[in-house]
């Protein structure tokens, strides 16, 4: 394979089977892992919405424990862009779990078309976004998959 | 305060509240993050009994990717204790929602007398690891809390 689109592929996100996109469709709440200034991690519990191939959540009117833009999950990923999220399903019955987890890149969403992408799809995902709940100012985070793992019931 | 004594208090694990305790105690699944070689975030879905003060986790029976001692979560502690472990609870009526975020660090039990009592905790808390699910060799964790902070519906 010629050399040049060999590396353009392998920058590209992976792609998600079939059967791990119904997965994380149908997911209401994820877990993403960010690094924190001292590299310690950190870890919140995120809704999401999956579009083609990235993530996005955004920093919505669920109560704060500090101002939207002293976030850790914000501070940490201007830092450190590196993150993990987790999806899993949790039952009694261990033959049924299921975790599918992502490592990729995260990043702030500031261009216009991308932002009203991102919006429109958390507010088809979450009913509760479409009210004021998700402000059109937003701050919207795009996680990008580097590598895709899924164990389990999938 | 005597200056010994705050230092000395200062080392132990933070108290957890009546509150904090009944939700943990009840929750049947924690998300731990950890760090590889590279710094970068890994995050896997745990069972785990609260002791006291301290958190249990084992390498148990659930059929694993790869072999248990090659299993990322024991490497990465290897390399780096720091770890967080997450506690939520996620319902479609969001003034339900809470989390508990604990961060600290994570070290193989290797004393007969705590392995006896980690293992004692995880059968009394998990039903599942009354059989050959949980061995009586299984790596065994220690999570140790150094900062603990809830939010939501707690």
């Amino acid at each position: 394979m010629d050399r040049k689109l060999a590396s353009a592929m392998a920058n590209k996100p992976p792609l998600i089977s079939a059967a791990i996109r119904a997965k994380l469709d149908a997911a209401r709440v994820a877990r993403l892992a960010t690094l924190d200034d001292q590299q310690s991690p950190h870890l919140v519990p995120i809704c999401f919405a999956l579009d083609a191939n990235v993530f996005y959540s955004a920093i919505d009117g669920k109560p704060k424990r500090v101002a939207p833009n002293r976030l850790a999950r914000l501070r940490n990923i201007e830092k450190t862009p590196q993150v993990a999220l987790l999806v899993d399903h949790y039952e009694e019955d261990w033959t049924l779990l299921w975790y599918v987890l992502v490592r990729g890149q995260a990043e702030l969403v500031s261009a216009a078309g991308e932002r009203e992408r991102a919006l429109q799809s958390l507010r088809a995902k979450y009913p509760q976004y479409r009210g004021e709940m998700l402000q059109e100012d937003a701050a919207l985070l795009r996680i990008t998959p580097e590598r895709i793992t899924a164990w389990g019931d999938i």
